[in-house]
């Protein structure tokens, strides 16, 4: 697959399961990766190059072949940011649902937000876990994550654009029960491995947003088929509202919502399952693709991430 | 003021604007700090010693007097999870207040828990701003914070205080229309310095957990008062909860819901001003006590903590 030309397109990787993870750039036809030398993680990337622009040379070391990599999540560590019911299709299959216990209205009147745990976040390739004990509804969601490029407070919408670094796609992986039951969606969203990210970070000079069109597969079937800026609340003032009295930080990342033809929307509803594959893909970000597993991982850490 | 023999109580602390931050051991009329040797936080502390017995003896170096040194927030960096409703009287003041578009009844059948933003965490003595661009209701909410002690998944209740660590105090201020307009409560509570922590954490093994007792003033005068036990979920079925799916680490702080008589449930309502002073207290684990403020601090990093 060739994709279309980027100036930079950021991964996070590793030379086997042992290596120290490095920071890297992706060549246009995604086959070699070349290191990039002096940044320990995307964050300092990000907070040293807060407007990047798109002829920056970075000074770059090995090169290595993309498929021999191990792709890692870009920016983990940090409790993700989530809009909900930010598609007009999707609050209307949301709230016929019965799973949204959280308004009376299928749209809301102020961007509604909430968040996944850090411990949540996988990169693409690793398993979803269906949490079998736990619930009997997980579902995918496919989206459009953007990210912070420094730190702000109160950012009027008519500035937000100058806070937006990039963008990197994520799966908002949800417990539908859970999400129902405990009114708040923390819970429900933030299952072990139920935030997949990844696998490219592609920064706001290399990206035209209002072109971003996001498809989500489930076992090869389209699903989900949406252009990304036909939010209800859109991106700045996503920035406005989620800096609204709280200091944002570079490197923090707003998923923007999901789009509609979730397994919740079907009659009678698909939920995800043991031995499917889930492929999100919004161009230039590339592909993520997890696929299903209902063995567990096991206990996870924030260090392993 | 002196309090209860304690054989732990830790504090976070620095001498002087430029020092490095450290963690001591008050000791028990709460005059002297004694230094801890071998440990950069308390994260550290706590994953070196999941079950800290309470005749354990620390190295320890410099004594200083506690006056003298400034005291920090003792976990900071990390989002806090918080629940929502937990005291019986609480919920009926939420519930009959207007600010609670969450739920139609006034307890919840399932914990409801939410998160507060790293960023908006501050130490004892800091002011709390009120953001008066964004809210006209700021509210204080005492509360008991439990800390996890060590990595678990789908903790049964039965054994869920081998996972609690020890106790903070923690003050959830929050916006109460922001709390409303959004439905999801992230926004309304994850304002910046909305998260007023410490002054001390206690372990497990130097507390009766049956009887603490959180007393709130405001300008000195009784607010809340109630026996921190009476939740409607109690300690272990909140462990239980959050780590259902959901790998906690430890370190992680639960504040476990504030009892009856907030500003919100006084007829007229009584917001939170300039001017203001709110201590919350938990013998053994001392006075949180933070003015409030109307001038901004400008934008708060997580490294400034």
């Amino acid at each position: 697959m060739t994709t279309a030309q980027v100036n930079h397109r950021f991964v996070r990787y590793r030379l086997g399961r042992d290596g120290i993870p490095k920071i890297g750039l992706v060549d246009n036809d995604e086959l070699n990766v070349a290191e990039i030398l002096g940044y320990a993680d995307l964050y300092k990337v990000i907070e040293a190059h807060p407007n990047l622009a798109a002829d920056y040379k970075f000074e770059t070391g090995d090169v290595s072949p993309l498929k021999t990599v191990e792709i890692l999540a870009p920016l983990p560590g940090r409790d993700v940011l989530c809009v909900g019911k930010n598609y007009v299709a999707h609050a209307t299959e949301f709230h016929k649902s019965g799973f949204d216990s959280s308004d009376k209205k299928a749209q809301p009147d102020f961007p509604v937000i909430f968040t996944k745990r850090a411990t949540s976040i996988i990169p693409t390739g690793k398993p979803i876990y269906t949490h079998p004990n736990v619930t009997s509804s997980p579902d995918y969601e496919g989206e459009l994550g953007v990210i912070i490029s420094k730190a702000g407070l109160n950012i009027p919408k008519e500035n937000g654009w100058d806070y937006i670094w990039g963008a990197v796609i994520i799966n908002d992986v949800t417990a539908r029960e859970r999400q129902r039951d405990h009114k708040q969606f923390y819970i429900g969203k933030s299952f072990d491995t139920f935030c997949p990210m990844g696998p490219y970070v592609v920064p706001s000079s290399s990206l035209s947003f209002a072109k971003l069109h996001l498809t989500t597969k489930v076992n090869g079937e389209v699903r989900q088929s949406q252009n990304t800026s036909e939010l209800i609340f859109d991106i700045p003032t996503l920035v406005e509202t989620v800096s609204m009295g709280i200091s944002v930080q570079p490197g923090d990342i707003i998923a923007t919502g999901t789009p509609f033809g979730v397994g919740m929307g079907m009659s009678p509803n698909v939920w995800l399952k043991d031995g499917d594959l889930v492929e999100i893909s919004i161009p230039p970000l590339g592909t993520l693709s997890n696929p299903v597993t209902s063995t567990s991982p096991g206990v996870c850490s924030l260090s392993s991430q």
